[in-house]
């Protein structure tokens, strides 16, 4: 194997340790959180650090990096206390990728990269109409990361909308049907391909492959 | 398309929930996080809530299950201030799953289910033989999400140990070379292939596909 140090990354030219870093913590998904201004300005960027807070409530997490970084999305949330999330499909992701381009504040996203925005009964935030996995959140909580100035917003999940027959019998979501890719690092788009579910583990018995 | 709302979501069956509401975000990393007890007892189980916090410094975060869910982890954490992430590869998915099997605090889940620990310089955790990618990492902050006892915990990257020949010549860490698979759910496991990735983006021009 080979091995680094942490000085030795530490020490590495800024886009080469960005692109090893983001890499390490290994595939991630891919999606689209769409927002609007309370005047009605609409924004969509690609987010890939999202985690999984908890089922019951259901709440799912995202890194939103520095507000000087990264301003729209997060002060768009903090206005209306609402945004989308949008799984990127293969079709799309050179308008995803395309809507982490620095646009001035008042060029929406959705048309600068060639995504429509799908409003729904009175909600404050657009949906991405290409989308096949679409979810809207309400705001819990912002909790800055004062070791970089980044946030972990926190909210809770709303309405569901999926393609047709995604969803298999004990509620897992079948994102190959669904199109849905993975990213890697800053800039990587992946296809995924199951390889195999497995039931729930027990001390005393061997792992359960269910299909 | 299919909709959800929240309170039909709210009123399902507890499984059927958490199978749709942990797919629902994504894909995510497989990572097996290993860990000690001051007096040398070993821990390893898995964990799919990674996100990258930040390249300089180089800070990755993870989620916790509230204590009484998943105690030896974050107890070992908090008593040595180190822990090593390792990557899941395709030929260790029904070992890491086991993992996640409730065993006893003294029984090491090494042993249990067949992975190596590999010790490495003093450092006081062990590493998964296993792996093909390695990282140590030193804890900074524990910070606990109030809504449901869960926990985010923020560590520094130290040594990184890949398999020979997995970095690109800009930093990008190939992990279809290292064999690293990714999650979905909370019991799904994928093999990911590239499709695509791109230049930074910038508002002026299109997309750039890089290779």
């Amino acid at each position: 194997m080979t091995s680094f140090t942490q000085s030795e990354i530490q020490s590495w030219e800024r886009f080469y340790r960005g692109h090893f870093i983001n890499s390490l913590s290994g595939y991630k998904s891919g999606s689209l959180i769409a927002t609007a201004s309370p005047e009605g300005h609409t924004n969509v960027a690609i987010f890939s650090n999202l985690v999984h807070i908890g089922a019951d409530p259901a709440l799912i997490g995202f890194v939103n990096r520095p507000r000087a970084a990264a301003p729209h999305t997060l002060t768009h949330i903090e206005a209306t206390g609402v945004y989308t999330i949008n799984h990127i499909r293969e079709e799309m992701i050179a308008q995803a990728h395309q809507s982490s381009a620095k646009y001035p504040e008042l060029v929406s996203e959705f048309e600068a990269v060639g995504l429509t925005a799908l409003w729904r009964d009175g909600f404050r935030a657009p949906y991405v109409a290409e989308s096949a996995v679409q979810y809207g959140m309400t705001l819990v909580e912002i909790i800055p990361i004062r070791h970089n100035g980044t946030f972990l917003v926190i909210g809770a999940v709303q309405d569901v909308w999926l393609a047709e027959g995604c969803v298999q019998a004990d509620g897992f979501i079948d994102l190959e049907k669904a199109g849905s890719i993975a990213t890697l690092g800053i800039d990587g788009y992946y296809r995924a391909q199951r390889i195999q579910r497995f039931g729930y583990a027990k001390p005393d018995q061997p792992p359960q492959p269910i299909y």
